[in-house]
């Protein structure tokens, strides 16, 4: 059993610092204890879903202080709107 | 109390009816009972997540015919691996 985050957003115009800040914290996230994988995808809209193996991990890593900060410069710089959605994946398959 | 659907893939390099039928799927699942929305992003790897107000829909749009015909494309055709995860959505905020 483990979580999803699924991380969905709207950029604004805004270029200056981003990739840097993106790469940063996929570097960052994986460093994190609980930390399972991360997938990212964007055009009109971005979805980054990321995988965690407890709630409590996802929460320490919401209330990381590089992270934070991430999140206060993503609202007043580079992104438009998001949605964070923390979900439990109940069953999986694949081809 | 919802559901996320989480599918991530990967294409092959044939291109022939893949934009017919994401397109025609995308229309097909809206159509059905439980739906509540579907975002999509596609770079290195694709990422769609679609919203479903309950198990009981998502299995039934599983199992719904043109769409098992479209995955039945997808496995010899039109994707090289793919993953679904079915997730319950717990909490979630945004910007």
């Amino acid at each position: 059993m483990y979580y999803a985050v699924i991380f969905t957003s709207t950029r604004t115009v805004i270029e200056a610092g981003y990739t840097e800040m993106a790469k940063k914290m996929v570097e960052l996230a994986k460093a994190q204890p609980g930390f399972m994988g991360v997938e990212s995808a964007r055009n009109e809209i971005g979805i980054t879903v990321s995988y965690w193996d407890c709630l409590a991990a996802i929460q320490k890593w919401k209330t990381n202080m590089e992270h934070l900060e991430a999140q206060a410069n993503g609202r007043t710089t580079w992104y438009k709107n998001y949605k964070v959605r923390i979900a439990k994946v109940e069953r999986e398959y694949e081809f």
